[in-house]
């Protein structure tokens, strides 16, 4: 089942993706953030139908896509995580997860323009991400069960101003940028591990790797972050990058004004933002 | 004016307090959270009186705070921002300030307990900090107008596991632990630059400093962190520490079970939180 936080009329609406042309509105539900606080929102998302008094069915060719959960109360992202990403940067293969954080006022739609001011727009860059959405609370769960929390799937650009991330040893300030972390379309309840995801600049293929090659599994986060804090319903992880970032390029390569990057996750679908600096 | 969010009768309630024993509750909002998300949030407070239908007094004596602001969007910290710690660190004064993230979850109250497993209790540290709550909504606010924008300000603990710290290059899933992050009792509208700030571990001094050491002073903050994101209402800014803290001393002094860490911000008032491992 495939899910996803559209704006429409003046206000945003929870839906269930049907098929590629249509959605069924979840009623009552401002967006996914709301309806995954359900503890059963997954028969809620099953059950609406567009002839409930609530419900009504949306044309998704003229849809305009929220990030997919738009409030999220954590977004904890992970660094250094694709085995062929760390070797090519001549690191060892770490023992615990590099994890830092977004804030919800970071993400942005997935086909939204990205809009950067000139005194951030020095060293923009891309990096294709498999989001994990939490689906129920999680303290402290073991590994084993850490899959049983996860609502779905996504797609993430961890967009990040490299000259701001060196700025200091934390990375944190070069990944907060306002409305620029690219989140969606849809939460997928489905996904294949070892899928393929990929990063293109204006077309030109930038990174291609598949979720294989992740040090730690998205079952593994799950159980290693609630070790420290509980997840929520709604928390979002991004799981890291492969190589192929354009900091990482013999030269480096950014992204300038005008620029489009698409970021997709086999099977969950694509997120295609230009960026416009300003 | 001194404002707090108390428990109280299986809830919580946003107070001004009036004196020494005696807090004013302000009806209608539930916590500080709620309370500065008004525009008006300042006159609602000074507005309250016990005679209202709404209002009544507690009695502070055996009141229960909670964190001062419970549920930040965002807790911004700031590593490496006093002169003296910078210097005996054998580091140069920074151009930039550092920043990394807390979350809601890792916040407590100014005098709860903190529970911290046995897996987690290798090496725990404490970190005596101003905090800044911000009062109005921030985006890219000028450096001179920036203090129009604090709310008040706080005492916190950024309890830190530092064996989490140095799992990985980035700091943050060191300072994330759950209700470990001891914030309050106050938010106090006033402040003195240059005020005294201190750290007790047992009622010994570890830490003492002035916060005209500041190498980046709140409204400088205020203004850098919204040139990158949106600063709202009841977001955090924890403005770093001092030289003092136990890993830097020799030899390395961790918080052992039992103990008690207090920090205190002269005018503001002091967190005291006890350490239990279990």
């Amino acid at each position: 089942m495939k899910l996803a936080t559209l704006r429409l009329q003046g206000t945003t609406v929870a839906v269930r993706v049907d098929d590629e042309r249509t959605a069924t509105v979840i009623g009552g539900y401002r967006d996914l953030s709301a309806l995954l606080a359900e503890p059963d929102w997954k028969s809620i998302a099953e059950a609406a139908n567009g002839a409930q008094a609530t419900g009504m069915t949306v044309d998704l060719s003229s849809a305009d896509y929220a990030p997919v959960v738009p409030r999220p109360g954590k977004v904890i992202c992970v660094g250094l995580n694709y085995a062929s990403h760390i070797a090519e940067m001549g690191r060892d293969k770490p023992e615990y997860p590099t994890l830092f954080a977004k804030f919800a006022e970071s993400l942005a739609g997935p086909y939204d323009d990205v809009v950067i001011p000139a005194y951030a727009a020095g060293a923009l860059d891309w990096e294709a991400e498999l989001a994990v959405i939490i689906g129920k609370r999680a303290r402290q769960v073991s590994e084993d069960t850490a899959s049983e929390y996860i609502a779905g799937y996504s797609v993430v650009n961890d967009y990040t101003m490299r000259d701001y991330q060196f700025r200091s040893i934390q990375w944190d300030q070069g990944k907060w940028f306002e409305k620029a972390t690219g989140f969606g379309p849809v939460l997928d309840t489905d996904y294949v591990p070892g899928t393929r995801i990929e990063a293109r600049l204006d077309g030109e293929l930038m990174q291609s790797a598949t979720t294989d090659d992740l040090v730690f599994e998205p079952a593994r986060l799950v159980h290693y972050v609630s070790q420290i804090v509980t997840l929520q319903p709604g928390d979002v992880i991004c799981t890291g990058t492969a190589g192929g970032v354009g900091h990482a390029r013999k030269p480096a390569r950014y992204i300038q004004d005008g620029e489009t990057i698409e970021i997709t996750v086999e099977g969950i679908g694509s997120v295609r933002n230009k960026t416009i600096i300003k």
